[in-house]
């Protein structure tokens, strides 16, 4: 698919067809394209659970503030940024900033990717971090940044209604 | 441009073609694709300043601890975040998280579209946020989150390389 037809055509699927199962190739060709986002100073602070446990996703929804779907994906990809490598690089701007951004950049090519391949995500950010990091097991250094349910789509959707950039855009 | 390949040969161009200007329909175009990025609650915290005049640009280098290459691109587009916009909605978490994560995205849009377009262009985080807040103009509420020098590369590069996916990724 065309970089900007997945743009324009990536929004957040919230409602996944039961049926369909998302094979484990896929997740990995995600992963992949998580892999070659930016990275300041080429730190790649980004490290990735996949999760497929039926306990563990429930518990995911409900670290998610009770956002149900999350549990109702086949899969959900936890996205976390490792504090410390960019804590050595930059000290407080790699952990606060760029850690963050990285990270961030990382999804957009997980949810871009997945449009291409017709499966729906989710960015999900509302979620307790310490109560998805004791659920993971996840070490300290380990920030939990972003759940990415995954599925295939249970039926069609589009963005919201997006501002336009003149208006959100100064000339210098 | 398919939308893998835009992920594998974008990388960070920090030498441009002296006799390639960018026209603003390009400029245009990349701040659409940004304007298309995922965001928390539809917020859209993003907005940008598209910089072309040459004091301004040698500033933006200043203050990029004096990264020449920025003031020497054809245009600089400069991603801020509105605070307040997502402190209304979610507070601390809107501003601390949400305004990275979202105007990340929009970068990493910029960044996938000007490779698919032909250009080259660099994220540029290191950077004092006040010096840049002050140059431009900012008012309070906006945080400059990101430089980007853009320009048609003056010679083909590459992705330094990555870690694969395998070894950062645990499945439960």
């Amino acid at each position: 698919m065309d970089v900007f037809e997945a743009m324009e055509k990536r929004h957040s699927v919230r409602s996944f067809d039961a049926a369909r199962g998302v094979p484990d190739e896929l997740v990995a060709r995600l992963l992949r394209c998580a892999c070659l986002a930016p990275t300041a100073g080429n730190v790649q602070p980004w490290r990735f659970v996949v999760v497929r446990d039926g306990r563990i996703k429930e518990g995911l929804a409900a670290a998610a503030l009770g956002q149900g779907f999350v549990a109702r994906a086949p899969v959900v990809i936890v996205v976390c940024a490792d504090l410390e490598s960019h804590a050595a690089s930059y000290g407080r701007r790699g952990v606060e900033l760029y850690s963050i951004q990285d990270t961030a950049a990382a999804v957009e090519n997980i949810l871009l990717a997945a449009t291409a391949l017709g499966l729906g995500a989710c960015w999900v950010g509302a979620f307790r971090e310490e109560e998805v990091a004791s659920l993971l097991g996840l070490p300290e250094r380990l920030r939990p940044l972003a759940l990415i349910p995954v599925g295939y789509p249970a039926r069609p959707g589009s963005q919201p209604r997006k501002m336009p950039p003149e208006r959100l855009t100064t000339y210098l």
